[in-house]
């Protein structure tokens, strides 16, 4: 029997307010955390609890050895990614013999969250579990200041990473449109918008809900102007009772 | 100029614990609250909340004249719904020139929230704040114990009311698949999984994250049996490290 056990929790889109209750009760009452970044880096989630951990708290960088410049789909990309999966996995199962370890996640950990190449590996070799949280594009349809759905919009959220007339095809069938993982890819979003006749309402939200959040329009914004944890929206209009009232 | 603001609070997927921080704080400060309800109901969003409100709270539930039985497209559902939310728009601004007042909102405002058609309303009358809830989907996900989506899966939201062939080809494109307003709408949605080839993946999630949660595979479930609130989830299974690695 083990006595402790892995507590993955998300931390929301950025703003600390937004945390979960239960989640900023594991993070004050942490004594171990774990939790990804770049190496070299801080990452999202470590600074989202900027100022939150206890004193004696120890902390577990868990780091990723490549960039993002390897296509997502090289044998290369995949095996160092594995090797850093098996790695922490098996680290965090032994710690979990003996402490609870609390890992932090950005945005929702069941929402294409890093954690869940752990959570496949530790079945069966840990007690684990996960909290769920607001996720990044709620963030950023929150800073952008209007509702993303209506009565019967249909929503799609598409990977920036994805060929463009795949990117096309979603964007014309759906209402409503979050596209997440830009960055670099941001000009094939953007003709990919335009050929779904989309581009003139696509919003380009960067660091939703934290400090120096940013909203402007995808059609003013340059292609070399875009960090990868920008979000690109498009808000349905949505079935509105309005039509059929006094307005 | 006003004294007061209007603050609608999404409260997350039903699990008081999984409020925010923000949320749990305007709640038990609360004098004054609002929230929509079917007339003789008690309503979810103040289900939510029950025994975290101010014993001096002042309620105001929004109750809607009419159940979902009159087509979404009538134009007397059309009209019952405007009125109402013009009525409760002027009230609340008129409540909002003296003190807060906190509307309660189950999941996310900004996401298939009922709040938006007094939002809209609202706009140069009060002064309106908007608070970031977990999702009622997320909730969801979190109760089949199983990520959504991983690595560049594309997935797709649909409402139950939406026509079956629509359905169908929206189903057949995205990888993971978010069915609300099941219901009545259930084996229509059921025979548009199946015409997808989704159906032997499909999950139905009762209640995520609230007393009597119920997730099931959807093909063990009678039409018959189906409440309103229930979510239809399909999984996406994503591009994984483990595809190049050593599992």
């Amino acid at each position: 029997m083990t006595m402790g056990k892995i507590i993955c929790t998300g931390l929301g889109p950025g703003d600390p307010d937004l945390m979960s209750v239960r989640a900023d009760r594991l993070v004050r009452g942490a004594t171990q955390v774990a939790h990804f970044r770049k190496a070299g880096r801080q990452g999202q989630a470590r600074r989202i609890v900027e100022g939150m951990l206890r004193a004696d708290v120890v902390e577990y960088p868990m780091e990723y050895p490549v960039t993002t410049e390897l296509p997502f789909d090289s044998p290369e990309y995949n095996t160092l990614l594995s090797a850093l999966y098996d790695d922490w996995s098996g680290r965090l199962a032994q710690m979990a013999q003996t402490h609870d370890v609390v890992v932090l996640c950005e945005g929702d950990p069941f929402f294409y969250g890093s954690f869940m190449h752990l959570h496949s590996r530790l079945q069966g070799r840990a007690v684990v579990e996960v909290v769920a949280g607001i996720t990044g594009m709620t963030g950023c349809w929150h800073a952008s200041g209007s509702p993303i759905t209506w009565g019967d919009d249909v929503m799609t959220v598409l990977m920036g990473t994805l060929p463009e007339a795949d990117l096309t095809r979603h964007m014309q069938a759906a209402d409503a449109l979050v596209v997440m993982k830009t960055g670099r890819n941001l000009p094939r979003v953007r003709r990919a918008l335009a050929a779904a006749g989309r581009l003139q309402d696509a919003w380009l939200v960067e660091r939703g809900t934290m400090p120096g959040q940013r909203v402007v329009r995808l059609g003013d914004v340059d292609d070399a102007d875009c960090p990868y944890f920008a979000i690109v929206l498009v808000h349905g209009q949505g079935r509105r009772p309005e039509a059929g009232g006094t307005e």
